[in-house]
């Protein structure tokens, strides 16, 4: 029989060992994260009627979901983020959930995305999101919940960059290119990339707005001076404005970033990790007030790694329960992506500290006793299953990232003692492997505590 | 517009917080069991070619398969379990990983079985191989796993019941009824459930076996007694056989199964949780060797809750190189909607210990900091987000299934105190917030820890 290649498809992976350790290591880290501050875990199903999925989340995302007929003639499609699949989920269970409902939701999602770009087609989502509160308490904890994630994940080096949709919707309006809005913003976006003389240029040309227009927004959204703790100066929107075209969508909204950079720092975030942004947006029509971006002070190009934001009606498609929530997610897949290519990555390999080899073929009995010891005593072993050379079985642990190995030959379990090698230094002590009650040895565990 | 009517395919299931808060202890659990043992994590795509899944799981599993066409044209599949893609990955990469290769792999899979039997079309499978290896030791290990896996999960009263493969076919080509095996061990595998009147009935009525051929089997098969230790009578069957019809195969089986239990005995695990049973089979073509399936004594009627056993070439259909291995599966969501329907699952609700009202509306950076410092100090704490009325906090904190609440009013924040609140049995004590240094008391963290 012909044999079939073993292959995955194109814009999917698998993870190997040295990949899935550290991705276990930073969804747990995320989970232990939301988790202190109370957002409690939920799962969907990966597969959802296609009616609900489309047209919620754009004709993008229309195009890339996968979608198919199921076995009783149903369409169904693969959930491509999961921030629908809650919008839907709160409609169908509002009652039972209680409202504020914080949740988090941490599983794959999949887009037949352009691979060219370096993207997966298969990811993971690692979302959290208060729902039912308009409460400003909501948005600086939001803020709260990113920082002490980047932190748990051993970055210091970061900065938390916020806008606030009411601003720009607002400023664009009293300026008179609400019509506009969308590309504005899309060109505004950019300007970290391309810099200012380039959003100028594209503002004139691209968008076709006067010199004065696109002067006063450039000046307005990407000049604006902020004060020593990070807050706008208030009035100089206005002022830009001038007195007739005041807006108060914008004014609300320089409060509430006001509010959100403030409560950030009372509750103890250091001011160079936030920085106010007027020039971000986020997507152009999901958000509708704070909006975050966290980039990498050492990383910038793989960009924004933890983002979100504020909106007025998670789940109108379904309910007419008016839900309005704010959330953010952490770009898991694009973060281990980055970090291994970089290889910023923890060099863990070994899910248990102990190696232990099979070296008296005579004495399998013996081994299996003393590992399912160290395991009560909480330390992890790995039995290697064969009673081959010690040079191969040492040669296996090496290349597994073993940091201990217990030798013990005949001689050592005629004396009942053992060598505790140090797999990273090549040094070895023996020590007994049972006190006088028949008890593990406590100078056996400690060394292989150390 | 019209509302979407917001629900989940049939088959399909939410998981709301009181459903997914156990069935992530029951995965932490499993992967910390795994890990104790040295077993790596992997992670494969959920879309895999179709021609890699089809053929391989037989007909039952090609037709519930879901597949379909992808954007580029190409014809894909959603995986049916873990084993397969296992198959395809250690093909692909078995370079890099090294044999012998200990994997363990915690995902969804997805099957369009008939609902009606009370299953789901998406299920998660909580695997464990050991691959690249014929020992003994690999078959006495992954019963040791199943062992402290089921003791992880809170059971005690539970049976595994051992078997091997080679016992079966040996006996029944010895018997002469090789060429009826499947149908004879699809019977035998029913006798728990029907018995053995049921067994010689359909042996004789619907296999078309002779009486003395089928009173051989169920004498074999069903009342093989074992000794105290429970081992087999080795040569009972030889006996039952008669000296003309020995079968090596059958000997050596009896080798294997007599030597993985008495591996699991020197281990530690008690002899009452070690049944042989020469009746189970599981599945009819897949295992060669040992056969583990898992019983609670309490809750016989939800089946196995791991089962397992060995096979000699995993991967033939996609590499030449022999790659022998033994495993076994936790049906986790199996387990769950049991001990769901049961009301057996731990009842905690709540992620985090402490419930902090926002009381009074003037402090809310005061609360964010003093829920940052005990979140800093390692105490989960939800702040709620509104300065409602304390009743509807504290109803919601209960609702939730809090511990702790912390009350600090106008006075408290005023006087350095909290009202440290105890939601089980409704006591509560004033304490003060700070020790002289600015820190927080060593008393109100005691209480939390509590």
């Amino acid at each position: 029989m012909a044999l079939i290649e073993p292959r995955t498809l194109k814009g999917f992976r698998d993870y190997l060992p040295e990949a899935q350790i550290p991705r276990e290591w930073l969804i747990d880290t995320a989970r232990r994260v939301y988790r202190s501050y109370g957002f409690l875990p939920i799962d969907t199903p990966a597969l959802e009627y296609e009616e609900i999925l489309t047209g919620k989340g754009g004709e993008e995302s229309d195009k890339q979901m996968y979608r198919f007929e199921d076995h009783g003639g149903r369409r169904v499609a693969l959930r491509f983020d999961l921030t629908v699949p809650l919008a839907r989920f709160v409609a169908q269970h509002s009652n039972q959930l209680g409202m504020p409902f914080k949740r988090y939701h941490i599983a794959s999602v999949w887009r037949g995305e352009n691979t060219q770009k370096g993207r997966y087609r298969e990811f993971m989502q690692c979302d959290f999101d208060t729902i039912g509160t308009e409460s400003i308490a909501a948005d600086i904890e939001t803020g709260l919940v990113i920082h002490d994630l980047v932190r748990a994940i051993g970055m210091e080096e970061f900065t938390i960059r916020i806008n606030n949709r009411k601003i720009l919707n607002g400023f664009l309006e009293a300026a008179g290119v609400a019509d506009r809005a969308s590309a504005v913003l899309r060109v505004i976006d950019k300007a970290d990339k391309v810099g200012k003389d380039a959003v100028l240029q594209e503002l004139t040309s691209g968008v076709s707005l006067s010199q004065r227009d696109a002067a006063l927004i450039v000046r307005g959204l990407l000049d604006t001076p902020f004060d020593e703790f990070g807050v706008l100066e208030a009035n100089l929107l206005q002022q830009l404005l001038g007195p007739e075209r005041q807006s108060a969508l914008c004014a609300q909204g320089i409060v509430e970033l006001t509010q959100t950079i403030q409560g950030m720092l009372a509750a103890g975030v250091p001011s160079e990790r936030i920085r106010p942004d007027l020039s971000i947006a986020r997507g152009l029509d999901y958000y509708t007030g704070t909006i975050f971006e966290t980039v990498l002070n050492d990383l910038p190009g793989i960009g924004s790694i933890c983002s979100g934001g504020r909106y007025d009606d998670l789940a109108n498609l379904y309910t007419k329960e008016r839900l309005p929530g704010i959330g953010a997610s952490l770009g898991l897949d694009r973060l281990l992506t980055a970090l291994e290519e970089l290889k910023l990555l923890p060099t863990t390999r070994a899910t248990a500290p102990v190696f232990l080899p099979f070296f008296d073929a005579q004495r399998l009995g013996d081994y299996l006793a003393l590992a399912t010891k160290l395991r009560a005593a909480g330390i992890g072993v790995e039995l290697y299953p064969e009673p081959k050379k010690l040079k191969t079985q040492l040669q296996y642990a090496d290349r597994r990232g073993y940091p201990f190995a217990i030798v013990i030959g005949s001689d050592e379990w005629k004396s009942g003692t053992a060598q505790v090698k140090n797999l990273k230094n090549g040094k070895s002590d023996v020590v007994p492997l049972h006190d006088a009650t028949g008890a593990l040895a406590p100078e056996l565990l400690t060394r292989l505590r150390a």
